[in-house]
């Protein structure tokens, strides 16, 4: 079985003759390597709770970045490869910023999403913009606009979809479990962060604290908890 | 049997000795494992019937698109992977805006879907608008122009039929054999809708609901059913 | 010995040790796997006829078209992969707009051919117009022009024949050897359909009818029957 | 010993241990596919021969073209592929073309066949004149310049030689021989011709006829015989 | 599973079935066989400290560069392939350039490190300015800016991260230990001058000289020590 | 041990674990299947001799050229790809011509050669002068200039060596020896002339007549023997 | 052992699993089958030497150049490629004029090596200037600037290193060894040219003459030595 399926898994982008991309599917292996990170729609607001894997006390925690601004009114979370990542947020950084100056207003979540989704869908292509390789990480993006909160998942295949609650990463098959068993429309942006970091805790090894979890809200606009906010919901678990 | 075909079918773009393009038949594989699409077409205009897979209760049913709008006059429905649809709509999108913008009237439907082929066929050319591999998705064009309602059929290969009725995706089978008995030219539109659910219903493992399916129709315009008017559907079978 | 031909054959543009390019041989194999056609050429004009396999009753027939206009003066019959015929349709279509604008007059039968056989010789070569492989695709060319009635029969290695009579795909060789019984040069272009349909009508596995088979003539300019022009030709068999 | 060979013969520009160009040596063996073409020199001028294949008695004789005019005072007779040939010829028609827009004068013949060798030569470039493999054709280049007439000689590897006669295709090395015996410098252009098919009809396995075998001049114009032309040289062997 | 492994290794950009990149973690073992160096970050300023491999008492040591300024404000000390560090620090080096010409003011530490980052991450893309394989080198970034004085680690994946102290090289993993246990925020930079060479010393096969090992400080600005400088702290130890 | 070999020698551009390139040692190789050709330098000028295979009666020995003209100054002998040598003399023949039209004076026979060297060496590069493959010829290049007689020798890696005296081709070891005791600098031309020829007499398998050998000699300007020159020196054996 | 590592060292620049970049290994050793070079630097200035190989007395020994002039400052040793070392003189002699021209004065030797080292780095890249694998070449580049006299050693893997005195080629090893034992910093540049001819003496297999040795110095201009300066140092020894 494994042999027939390594003569097609190295072409970057080939069928198998089940109809499947391998590499694609390899790339979403990477994914499963990374840290769990966690997004919980409310209709104040959406949250992103991350673990960071501070693997030597003599790292800057705030250097581990799985969290990240990409305009006033989104934000996302990420796990798989961080360089991976940067790229992607730097990509939409940059297409939301000239929305902006075009057309006088804030380009919506789901316009910025499909930027990141077809930037990843390219990989192979050769062209300037696009990766020889699938994108390497999953990223939760949250943010507020016309429509209200939204939050959506994307994969390395290109693919997107909108979510009320979602985890990605090493832990996501026990997380969203849990999120399924504790989510309602309901809940108020507090009970959210709330939920978030308690299933963090849940699939994380070691204890929680302000230096290996980040959260964040768009709520309408971006915000990163400081270590002490963190602290604060930490306190309520 | 199986070595022998394995020499050629890595290639993305090569005729094996009997003359067949494997990376073509893969790619159409990988649309028998995704979700089924039905296509009826009457005299008042044509129906699109989907099933969605909502693999999570916290996903966001309307953010799963497995029909889209191509222009006024024209939708479409989608088997296999949505990121290459979404790339393929896009590009349709494009070519029917500049038809408008340029002969002040909309695309015939079969330009569109011969537009849709041209940019399908040409994968692995390395040019800038083509894909390097096949795209692996086909599409169930509904629309409405000077020559009245019509549906069309498209493939990986780049080919495109019209069609009376027309089932794709890993439903198909059955559902071809169903609508050729249920189907002749003189249904209404509102038979059209019962007869599309009512198969979609054999082949779908759970119970319809509008969270699990989407209808739409084109008559004259584009036209996607509000979960109230689904509902409406579902309850007359 | 098959296992050394596959030391030579997935390149697409590579010779054999023999001296054969046998990617081209293989698309030759996918014409062979297509629905045949037959040409023939009388004083009074061209007549061509094809058989379309009309694979559920579904299908609209008339979408399924393997007979198609190139100018006024210019039509063409395909076996094999529609999809690139109708690439090679479409360059010779522009071409022969082209040198009516450019020369006030209609472009030659053998220049057209010419155009599309450049085309289809230059597979592999990198270039924009180019396919990365050969085009898996025969034509029976009818035209009339200044030299009278003329039909050009062309395979994918980008080579064409003039000729009096000729059949591709499936049924050719046994359609082959029918014409060469059959035909002369007297013949009226009356007797060429009755002679074309009643050839299709022995290697066609169903019953001949206006949906499954298609007639067009030049005589002198391009013309393609109605289902009830049709409908008589099989009246006279 | 076959094994070893194959290592170096699919690489299309490679060279083996022993200095050999393979994929230029099958294409030479390409050409001994081919059908046979004769062309002997006289000092009133050059005569070429072939053999035409016509393999159905429904292809139009004539539009088998083994013998091209590629200027007034330069004709080609060919062997192997034919598409190949066209191109060549093609890119002769237009340098000998360009030759007499810019200086006012013809070109030599030994400019036009190096013009020749130079596009065969760069095969396997990927510049956009040239080929992805050596192009599978030999030619005879009869011409009539400054110098008084002219037989040259080319074969794949884009070399070519000057020769007072010369057989290429299936029957060259019989023709050849034939050749040594019969020719001498002083023989007349009627008994060039009476040679060329006398030899033709020996290599050739049917009955020689103005259908099958093509007889053209360059004295000092090229001038292809007609059928009853050849009628003429037949009845006198 | 060696076998296994080398199946997917040699791609340059290309997922294993396990999500892993081989390429890039092939070139982090390009820097485990590099020299050792130390980054101590004080409040005072940052130290970096390299082991300089003197192969032959002929070469000049000055020329074995292991500490380079980037800037007046930010210096970086490597370890790996030295050749690839210096086209990292020449491409930092005119962005930082421009970067003060088109601001007028210096480029923050953060910023340099993102640059060389990304120019690292986009390896095998085919681009102008990018490498075709991973660059072997790992950088440990000192700068001080107006967020006062910082220290980045940098890997052949593009990743950075921040840090207060870090080793890199053979000796690292031991090196590493010893930081964690003599590190604390409130050191002097005195201090860390004395921590780093006496833990470079530990990892140093020979007897520690002006000759083998080179000191930097950015404090705030970039100083490389002298000689006697160097023999200064060696005499503390 | 051959095995062992094949593993490198089909890059056009690899090193082998020894630091051999092989397909330049291969090409080397294809030289040694040539025919022979010598060259000797006097006080008085440069004389070259080739050995012309004449594989059939009916070939004009004139057009088989292995010694040509560069410019006035300078004539070069080959032994190797004829095709190859062209494409090197041509370019050589550009740019003599731009320098005597950009400076007024002719290029140095140094200057030349090392032209000649620079697009031999560029193989493989992939850029609109260079080949694909080494250029499988060696050359003697014959010149006078403000520095007096030279004579150079280039091989297929496009390194140049000076000369008094040198062999080239199948018989060149044999004829190297011969050079070395015959040879001294204080020969005239006229010796020269029979020197090469006596030796070239002793590595052709034939008679030698001014038919199977071509001399030139640049002295101070090129110059081809006539046959009656040629008979002349061949009569002095 | 063997096999395992063949699996990496094909690709042109790909890490081995160890971090290894095995084609620019390779590539040294291309240098360890060239001729000795040695250079040693004293306070008066640079001296280098080198074997000429003779391989024949026909051989013209001035035309082996391995030491040549970069610029009036400048002047460099070389094993290994002759043809690659041309092409990376000559990119430098491009580089020094381009400086001179632009700053009015001449390039230091340190910017000048940089120069030569960014080239031979970039190998494998595809843009103009570099090669399609390393360069095979070693060189020892002699200069004198503002900075006084300095010798620098460049390796195929584009890293550079400033020495007092060096050996490379075929003999480096033993020539190494007897540098270190004879050389110090205050030898003049006399007792430099003795201790380098007597060092090529012991590592040459045959007489040293000045037919197979040069000497160049750069005091603080580039001299190449004359064949009686040669013979003085070596009636010296």
């Amino acid at each position: 079985m494994f042999l027939t399926r390594t003569e097609y898994d190295r072409g970057v982008n080939t069928f198998s003759p089940e109809g499947r991309l391998f590499q694609v599917e390899y790339a979403i292996e990477a994914i499963k390597l990374g840290s769990t990170a966690i997004g919980i729609k409310t209709k104040e607001g959406v949250v992103l709770a991350v673990e960071k894997r501070i693997t030597s006390p003599l790292l800057e925690p705030s250097s581990v970045e799985k969290i990240m601004e990409i305009d006033d009114h989104i934000g996302c979370a990420m796990s798989g490869l961080i360089a991976d990542a940067r790229t992607l947020v730097e990509h939409a950084r940059v297409e939301t910023q000239n929305h902006r100056f075009s057309y006088g207003e804030p380009m919506t979540v789901e316009s910025t999403t499909q930027a990141l989704c077809d930037l990843a869908l390219r990989f192979g292509e050769g062209d300037e913009e696009s990766m020889s390789r699938p994108f390497g990480v999953s990223l939760l993006i949250a943010g507020h606009d016309e429509n209200g909160p939204s939050l959506y998942y994307t994969d390395p295949s290109g693919t997107f979809w909108q979510c009320n609650a979602k985890a990605i990463g090493s832990g996501s098959e026990g997380a969203d479990s849990s999120l399924q068993e504790q989510f309602n429309k309901d809940i108020t942006l507090k009970e959210a962060e709330t939920i978030a970091l308690s299933i963090l805790k849940q699939v994380m090894e070691e204890k929680v604290t302000p230096n290996n979890v980040d959260i964040a809200k768009v709520s309408p606009t971006y915000h990163l908890y400081t270590p002490s906010e963190v602290e604060a919901v930490i306190s309520r678990l």
